[in-house]
Parts: structure tokens; C-alpha cells; sequence
């Protein structure tokens, strides 16, 4: 594993519990961890479990005992380390968003696709599919239980930013973080959205917005000073981010993302309407699913939470009695058991380096009708 | 009143029951009902409780002992009677929209600013704004509950043609209803958005739909034949509609009006989210608002639903003990009541004919900018 | 109708609303109002839309042209009045309570049955009943929905006297109001259970609590004098009042009435499980009743809302569009079109005066075990 | 650990998980399970990460190099194996039930009594307790936020048995489960209830129900044979358990406990009154707790659905971002947290032993009720 921050917490809780509770045909053992600074990484390995250290992730990915590289650093170095990995032969999972830029992503996505011809396997990090309830609808629209797809309606809301006086951390400067809300949660919406509906977005109309344009210094909102206007520094990326979108097989859509939603947590929520039902979905409420069936009466039809933990749910035979939710980390520990049981079966895993590098030209397409006039403006279909 | 269809049949109820609910200034007396057939209005009369019939709204108009002009036909007709009754002398209440036109709605507009100067009154119907939930809502945001607004999000929600084969009904027709989704449900989520909020949309992005192109005639869906392409029709208006937004105080908003949700019956939602706090509503539960204060420790803080059935809501004092609900009719008993008071004591109503109009042109920039390729369309100020 | 105050304007508005809403056989003419006060009873004539007015009920119920007689009056004195008006061949609607003893109950109970020989209607006001999703919950039961009815779960929660300051009003009084919650709230549940399940309740276990033993007198808590133990006085009915319950068919239940369930305004919630479904019910959110049909497949079954304002739902064909709800006095209007309908068509109304004789033996079987050690008291069914 | 079943991987999962996600004074070493058979406890042990296996748990408990047994066998065992390992000097987790009877429970509370005076320490597995929403509720009500607690609505709601041709498993034998409902579910509603209030039951009246009497064996259902009525057998534990409680404080209570609620799957429900407050929490949505504060004036109180995923609530720092939710087995990850951290500072856990005998009691109180008349019957407080 390379990088071992919050996303490491998660994905090494992921590989440390996943055979213990899925029968697998490949059993993962934790090698090692890259990190720069050595005592830092070795206190994580530690506390997360890895065998060793290593200062470069180059080292890491020339040692013969690792064959899969899983990789948990900032976006600009996802481009470099997963191509490295790849021709090394090391089989890749990236945290999405795959890359920072269109570029980099195809340039991931060419790595991806000849490895591919050696057996080599890269999935990117788009964990939330995982979630029992979000297969689970996935698997309703490809039975037929929600008929043509005619709306799609998701929103990812957050507030952790509303505070004008909470600093301006990395997260909102565009030298490091590319984006804001959209890239950060504008991705998770899209490829939710065409994972579930299994159709892609063809074209957008944008708009984007800084609520806050200027914010404390971290060291000024430390308290440690508290005047002058060199202690305030530009946000640089997006607070709110929406936009319209059409589908290719005719639905359309609207998705917002935003931190300054007052109340809302971890709001991703996402309602899709067909000819013949609808489902509805709220992340704060992960384990329910609400499911309308069209072709029942009118007098007792209704939305019916379903709550995902029966043993014929996707991923549910592994853990408890029906009504015991599964949380958050749970994604992760589906993801490694997805992705080990594709490598061990020889198949390619979802969502390739190519899903992501389409979700990237989502993000791209909302970001230049958004800086012009919010004009209707087509995805780049070229590596779709 | 004129006409006598579904919305004759609420304000009627509207006006027998005010008196004996508020204590009011004035107390109506229901004089005349207008129809063109003179067999069916009688009916219409004798069962809602007007004391006689006019076959023409013009001899209506021109009857000394009546005061106030109650229009509840097809919004194509609005503008002729609402000027002539203005021009009369008589009060007017004109059910939404106010006009098919923006030049219509201009004239109108016109019409009653010159009324108002002889003390004539002029309301539109956007009765939604009486729902006690909403006005809250509005005091709310008036007392700074939910500090600078930062997002709106409104849908108005239907399913009633979701199945092809519903016939090409009048309301399917551009000719005779204007327009689909947009006018008939997009004028009520705009409205209210601009009411709770006291701002106003300065600047759209639109998409429109219509999913399903060719319906049965309404005689074919009647049973009596049942083959041939001759007997469908083209539907001409809109299915969905929807479309961003900027508010003048610096809000960003999406908006959607769709007739094709299936599963949702009349779910008129907003959420609004401010720096203060946030407010969200579903009309399908209308004495019911969920209310976010953000000033509230966070270990504490969450969307609290308030039942908006006290006494010190407004308009409740009239009604039920706390935790009886009062139903949709209920709003125009308040819309008789607020524009009872307005007359007995000189005040121009709300929402005033201009505000109709403004309504109107954000549906007409919404149409403008969906029509070309999305771009961002600044909504007409002139009257404003 | 005999009565002016609350149920006064609740009555008064179903007879003023029915005729205009419903095709009826007959269509009432509110003739007169008795009241002992002349001036108020005028007023409320006045306020209500009746005819005239009668100081005397005697009078009322001796007038030609009454041909139903509607009892709004406190408890005590149901019998003496309903049993007059029977006698004197007039219909009769009486407001439940049916009585405030057993004996009183049992005395118009056969009233009733001597009156029904001539043609002449008894009916109880247990207007609840006429919630259409209560009437739906019924229906679903009695088409086998449900299958064996195992559970019932009732709760009838208040808030209004959690304030030991809150003063001692007439309600709170034994001699004036027979108990405390128990015949207040608990008599809806017992009668909606029954209603919905068709079966009816043989024994019970009680419990009931005052736990605020003292409060100020009313004029204490106007404000006008606030010291002095000698203006406090003894709450002698039960604030809470819980049972333990079994039914004739074999069902247990657990039912609570309280007005001390701090944020709990109206809250008359019924839960029902059955071995092929459940449904369960909110009075807060009257128009939604949430229903799980046990037969679906696991994994996409769940309760579900249903939106009960289908035109295909009972009663709700009268009033408007999906979506569109309905409130709390619109009971009274179903109530006032049922008892009109069975008048016209000469069939015996429900729920019947032994219907409501069975709810008090029903509380009385209650209290009996609540005043001993809580041991097993069969409910009495004489007149069952 | 002895016993390797259901509670065992989720115990497992918690020792093995605890030192990766919290800074603890003691780190676990998960050094042997103990199991009869040894092929399987040898596959436990490495599915679940146990170093060794013992076939007596007798020779684990001799071990020197085991410091605290976990006891996850079926409750007819427990008093042997907790009193053994006491005497032995091991700290002991023991799952709840604490015992089957409570006679053996006694003699586990003066074992664990006398071992306390050595620093050995014993807890009993009530791990809902540790639900952050739990805690938290637990929290506000000792400071005060609920004021006088009146009412307290516990259920706990299954439907895994409503098909009657579910077969006869040991769970519903007397002789291997104890009791049916009552202890399984009922025990935790009773120790929720009092937990949160920090009050004690001290009297109730109970009535126990069996609603299938006969079953087929266990063969019979596995499909290798259909017929005869010899391959039925008696269900010997009840079905559902309700009582009405007092508390010492003056509150009331309402339980039940149920494997007949179809549709519900895990719905432990809790609802406390108090005169300051109240809280309402359901299993199934185990990351929510409803929070009314009656201090709000009325027109903008409610209900609010706290999402108690802050890293100010109670376990929650060491988890993920607000509205990243947790799932059942966390509360086992806290539970070891909780007795590790009791056990380095010296402290005596909670539970204690002495807690699991009161809850015993309080089940021996409703099943003596409800096998009699349902009379009142005092909780016996000897070892209280």
C-alpha cells in the first residue's frame, strides 16, 4: 500500500478482514507499506497492520513479495505510481478519483489496457458501489423491475465548509486538490449514477460556485493570530458545483454536490425514476433502500424501505442476522473481495481505469460548460 | 366566479367556510357563478352554493352586487376578464398561472397597477404560499433562522402520464395548455422558492423532455377503437423540465418539474439550505417542516420535524387542537381570508400581479435558454 | 345538534360540507341549535350556519322539523338526551363517549335497539373510524392482507399537561370527566383496534399513573395570585393509563394512553402484525398508512408508504388528487355521509350504541384491574 | 475464547479489530479458543484468528499465558465456565443471558464479587450498550435533558419464525433456550431501559404467548421426508413476551417482546418521556436517535434525528467522517475497548454480573406474572 491516511485506515482494515469473513480464493497478506517519512510509516504499519516499511514506493514496487499495489496517495501521483506498478506487473487498485487531469487518466487507462493483455489487473476505488443497497438497486434496473430509465436525481451533500471562518486547508486550494465539491463529490454522484442506470452521461450543463471566497490561513484560524489581510487567503476551487445531464439511452438528469449544505453530513443520495418503478437512496441511511413497483395497484402501492440485510442481498451472507447493519468500512472489505476474486478468476475487475478516466470526462465536460456560459456541452466519448 | 371545473370546486368551498372559521372583516357573499352552459353552470351553482348564474362572465362583471371577480378558467382567458373586471371596479382573484404569455401577464400587470391607484385589489393564485409550513418557513428565513442562503433545491414531482398509453389530453397539447411540466408545476416551485427565500432568480440554464412523443386520442384510449397510426397524436409540450439557477443574494438553485416520477403522487419538495440553518418540506406532508439550526452543538443538532400544527403557526389559531392536520383545500381558505383582510384595510395583496408576471419570466427564460443549447439565459427585469 | 363548543364546530362544519361534497339521498338542513345561554348559543348559531336556536334541548328534540338529533354535549348527559330523542323518533348521532358509566351505556344501548325496531338510527361518534386509511387498513384485514392477526400495538400520546404548572381544568377533575386519558384516548384505540381487526378484546391488565398529583387551580395559573397551598387542588383522573390485552380470536395487544409523551401532540399510533402482513398508522401523518405484505420475496419486500388519496381509496373519490391530502375534520364529513346514507337506505349505522357500550365495558374492565393488583379482568360481555 | 459460533466471530472480530482502531493501555493477544471438536475448532480458530485450540476449556482456563476469558457458549454453560476462570484469576467476558436461571446467575455474581476484591474483573455481554446512540441517550438523560423521566415504550420486534412451518429448533425447546422471546429479546429491552434511565424495574405484570404450538422437527423441514403427524413437536418457549413496568423513580413501562411482528427484522425499539425531553431510537437505524427537547418554544420544536456519527459522541472519534455510519459488530469493538480499558485502570466494567442478575430477575418476575394471572409481582431486589 502506498499512502496510509484515512484511506489507508480503510483499506487495511479492508484486506485485514476480508478472508476472515468471505471464503476466497486468494488469501491477502499485508507486505508492506510506502511512506517518506520512516517513523511516521513505521507507526502506521504498526497500528495498521503491515509487515514492513518502505521510504519509496519505488522500492515497494520492485519487491518481489508484493504483487498487488494498492494505492492511497494524493490524486497527482496516482498517474506515475499506477503506471510504474502496472509494468511491473503488479496487479493495481486506485482510490478514485483516478487521476487530476483527463490526461493523466488515459495515459492510466493505455497502462491499464496493456497490462490487461498480461493478466494484470486495475481497478479504481469507486468503493460505494459496493454498498449492498446500491448492487442491489444496480441489480432491479437490470431485471427490468424499474422499466426506461427517465430521471435521475442525485445530490451529495456535505457542511463541513459553511463556517466562513474554517480555514483554508489543502483541500480548497486548486494546486492541490484540482477541484472542489465536484471532483471530490461531483465523482462519487456520477459513477453511481451510471453504475446503478448502466448508461452514461453524453453531455452536461454546468454551474459551479465559491460561497466563500476568502478564508483564514490555517495558521490564523489556529488562534494564534487573529488580524490582517495577509492571513486571509484565496479559495481556489469550488464550493457548490450542479449540473444538468442527458443520458444515452434518454434519461435525464440533475446532480449537485456541495459542503455547504447546513445538516447535511454525508448526504449522497440518489433517486432514480423508471416507466415501471423508482428507487431512492440516502448514504446516512446506507443499509435502506426505498423501491417503488409501478405495476402494483394504485391503492396500495407505495415507496417500501427495503433494509439490505437479508442473505440474498448482494455481499449480505457474510455478515449477520437480517436488520444487523453493516457501516461505512464494510465498501472497502467488499471492494477487496471483488477484486481479489477477480484476480484469482482471471477476470477484469469494475470499474476499470477506463470507468474512471469516463467519470473524469464527466467532471471535465461540467467544468468548461461552467466556466463559459453554462452551454450544453458533449462528453468526450473518445476512450468511453 | 367565473369557471367552475376542479379549482371552482376548492374556492367555493373556500369562500362558504372562511367566515365561519376567521373572524373577518368582510363577509362574502357567493352572488354568481359564470358559465358558458347555462345547464351545467346551474348545476355547478346549486351544488358549490352561488345564489345564481351568468352565461357570460361579461353580465357577471357588470353586476352591481358584485365585488371581487374570483377567475378560475384555462389560463388563456385570464387576461381578458381580469383587465375588464379590474376596469369595472371589481377585485380580482385570478388563479396561477397568470397568464399563457408574458406580454399577456404585462398587460394585466399594467391593468391592476392602475386599479390599485382607485384602490382596486389584484391577487394571483399561487395558494401554496398559504400552506402554514411555508409561510414558517418564510418567517424563518425573514428572522435570519437560516442566515444568507446559499442553495435551493426544489422539485414538484408527478406520475400521472408515466404509462404511453394515457391519452393526448388537453393538458398534452401546446395550443391549448401553454406548456407541459414547466408551466403548470415549475410555476409553483419558483414562486415559492422566491416567497421563503424574498429573493428573486436573476439568471437560468434550462433542459426540457418529453419522453413519451406520441399518445392515443383521447377517443382511442376510450376503448371504442383501438387500432391505426391516425388515431395518435402528437404530444407538443413538455414532460420534465429543468433548470439551474442564480438568486440576486448570491444562491445557487436546481430546480425540477417532472410528470413522469413514478411513485410520486404531488411531491412538491424544497430544501434550502443556509449558514444559519436549513429548511426542507414535501407537500405530500404538508403540516410537516423539517428544520436544521445549525447554532445547535453539533452532538445534538439534526433536521427536527416540526409539526406546524400549534397555535402559533400561522394560521392555525383558526383551527385544530395541536397534532390535527389540516388538508390542501385549507390553503385557499386562507388565500379567501388573506385577501378579505387586504380589502377591508386597504393593503395591496400578495403575490400581486407583478409577482405573476415575474413568475412568468423566469418560465419564459427557462424556455429561451432550454429551446437553444442550455446557455445560461438572464430572467427580463423590465417590470420586475 | 345540542352543543356549541368544540365538537360543536367540527360537526357543524360536516353537515354545512357534505351535501356540497359527496351525492347524497339526503341532503341535511341544519335547522337548529340548543344552548342554555341564548346570546352565546345565537352567536355560535350565527358562527356555525344554523337556523335558528332552542334553549332548551327538550324543545329541539320536540320540533317537527328535526328529524336528527346531534349530541355534542359533555358525557353526563348523553343518556338523558339521547334516550329522549330516540324515544321521540328522532335520529341520533352522539359524540363518544357514549355515556361516562357502564349502566348509562347500557340504558341507550336498548334505547337504540327499541328505536331501530321503528326505523329510527343510533350511531357513536367514533369518527377516527372514517380516516380513510384507517377504513383502508380495515379492508386490507378483512380481504385476508394480513392473514391471522398475532399483534396489536396502540398508543394514544399527548403532551399537553407535562407542565406540573399546566392548571387543574375541568379535565383533569373525576367528577366532571368520568377518567383521564383512559376514556379520553384510550377509547379511540380500543375502538380502532377492534374496528380494524374485526375482533374484539375479552380481557385485560391494567396499569394507570398520575404523576402530578397536584396543580394550581385555574385561577392560580391566570396569573392573578401565585402563592398559598390552599389554591393548589387534587388531580384525581389517571394521567397514563397502559393495558395488557387479548382478543377473541387470539390476538394480544398492548395498548397506552398518556398525555405526559413530551413532543407527542396527537399521536394515535396503531401497529398491527398478522402472519401474511402488518400494517401501522400515525394520526400525525393521517394520510399515509405504512403496509407490509409478508408474501413479497425478502429481499425487495419492506413496509411500505402508501399514500392513501387514491380515488380508489375509500371516501377519497370526493375530494382531490392524488397527493392532495385531506385533514382532520374531513372524519366528520365521512361520518355525517355515512349516517345520511344509512338513514336513506334504512341500514343500522356502525359503530352502534352497543358498539360504543362495548368500549366502556372495555375501560371499565381496565380500571377495575389498574384499581386492584393489575390481575387478568374479563371484559363483561352481556351486552357484547 | 470458548465457543466459536455466531457470538464468536463477532467477538473475534472485535479483539482482533480493538488495538487497530482505538490507543489502548492493553493490546489483546487472541491466544486460544477452546471448542470440543477439535477439527472444527481448528477451522474456527483460523478463520477467526486464534493462535491455539483446546478441546476442554478447562485446560484454557489453566493456561498461563491467558489473561481474560471470553465465553460465548449457550447460557446453560455459562455459570460453570465463568466461575472456574474467575477462581482461576482470568477476567471474564461472559454473553448475555448471564445464566438460565438465577440461581446460577447468584452464584456468578458472588464469584465475580469475590474475584473483584483479587482486581479480577467480569462484565457481561450486553454490548448494545455500547451503540453510540445508546450511550448518548444515556448521556442526555443524566444531564438532565430529559428532566423526570414518565414513560418509558420498549419493543423488540423479529418475525424469523412467523411461518408455522418453520421448524422446531433448539431455540424454541425449553430445556436448551431457557425461555423463547423473553430472554432472548426481552432481556436486552430490559437492560436498555434501565441503562439509559439509570433506574431499576421494580415491579411488573407480564403475559407470555405461544402462537404456533406444534412444529415440524427439524428433519421434517430439511425436505428428506414430508409426512405423519409423530414428525411434529411441541414448542415449549413462548412466542412473545409483554409486560407493564414501574421503575423506582415513578415511571411506567411498556414491553414486548415478539418473533411474530412480520416486516420487522431487528427493531429493537426504545421511547422515553421524560418532563424535559424525550428519545426515540429503532436497531434497524442504530446510527440515529430522535431527540425532542421540550425547553424549545412550540412553534419550532420536534422531533430531531440526530446522525450520531460526530467525534464528539460517545466511540465515534475513532471512526470516520460525520454521516460515515457504523454497523452491529462495532458495538462488540467498543465492548472490548470499554473491558480492556477497565481492566488497565483498575476499574470494575459495566455491566457487572450483578447487572446481568437484576435483568434475570426482572425476566424471573414476568414469567411468574404471566403464569399467573398476570398480577403484579415484585422484582425481587435481594442481590439488587
Amino acid at each position: 500500500m502506498v499512502g496510509y491516511a484515512f484511506m489507508g485506515a480503510t483499506h487495511s482494515h479492508a484486506w485485514r478482514t476480508v478472508p476472515r469473513v468471505f471464503d476466497l480464493p486468494l488469501v491477502p497478506r499485508m507486505v508492506a507499506l510506502a511512506g517518506r517519512n520512516e517513523a511516521n510509516a513505521r507507526a502506521a504499519a504498526d497500528r495498521l497492520g503491515w509487515e514492513s516499511v518502505e521510504t519509496d514506493w519505488r522500492a515497494l514496487v520492485a519487491r518481489d513479495d508484493v504483487g498487488l499495489v494498492d494505492i492511497v496517495t494524493p490524486g497527482d501521483s496516482h498517474a506515475e505510481i499506477a503506471i510504474a506498478a502496472l509494468e511491473a506487473g503488479k496487479h493495481v487498485l486506485c482510490e478514485k478519483p483516478l487521476a487530476n487531469t483527463v490526461a493523466e487518466a488515459e495515459a492510466m487507462t493505455a497502462a491499464a489496457e496493456r497490462a490487461a493483455e498480461r493478466g494484470v489487473r486495475a481497478m479504481v476505488g469507486f468503493s460505494y458501489r459496493r454498498v449492498p443497497a446500491i448492487t442491489f438497486a444496480r441489480d432491479l434496473v437490470q431485471s427490468g423491475r424499474l422499466g426506461t430509465i427517465h430521471h435521475v436525481r442525485a445530490q451529495y451533500l456535505q457542511d463541513w465548509i459553511v463556517d466562513p471562518e474554517f480555514p483554508l486547508v489543502w483541500r480548497l486550494q486548486k494546486e492541490h486538490a484540482g477541484s472542489g465539491s465536484l471532483g471530490d463529490l461531483g465523482a462519487h454522484i456520477i459513477d453511481m449514477a451510471q453504475f446503478i442506470t448502466g448508461d452514461r452521461i453524453t453531455g452536461v450543463s454546468g454551474l459551479t460556485e465559491t460561497f466563500v471566497k476568502e478564508r483564514p490561513l490555517p495558521t490564523a484560524s489556529s488562534g494564534l493570530s487573529a488580524s490582517g489581510s495577509s492571513e486571509r487567503g484565496q479559495v481556489t476551487v469550488d464550493d457548490a458545483a450542479l449540473f444538468l445531464a442527458r443520458f444515452g439511452g434518454g434519461a435525464v438528469g440533475s446532480f449537485e454536490a456541495t459542503r455547504f449544505a447546513s445538516g447535511r453530513k454525508n448526504a449522497m443520495r440518489i433517486e432514480i425514476n423508471g416507466s415501471a418503478g423508482s428507487i431512492a437512496f440516502d448514504f446516512e441511511s446506507m443499509n435502506e433502500l426505498q423501491f417503488h413497483d409501478h405495476s402494483i395497484d394504485a391503492d396500495s402501492a407505495g415507496f417500501r424501505r427495503i433494509l439490505v440485510t437479508e442473505p440474498t442481498h448482494p455481499y449480505m451472507d457474510a455478515w449477520w442476522p437480517p436488520g444487523h447493519i453493516i457501516g461505512y468500512e464494510h465498501t472497502f472489505i467488499h471492494q477487496a473481495r471483488d477484486l481479489l476474486t477477480d484476480i484469482a478468476t482471471s477476470q477484469a475487475p469494475a470499474p476499470s481505469f477506463a470507468d474512471g478516466l469516463q467519470v473524469q470526462r464527466v467532471l471535465e465536460a461540467v467544468e468548461r460548460s461552467a466556466s463559459g456560459d453554462s452551454s450544453w456541452t458533449a462528453v468526450d466519448a473518445a476512450a468511453g
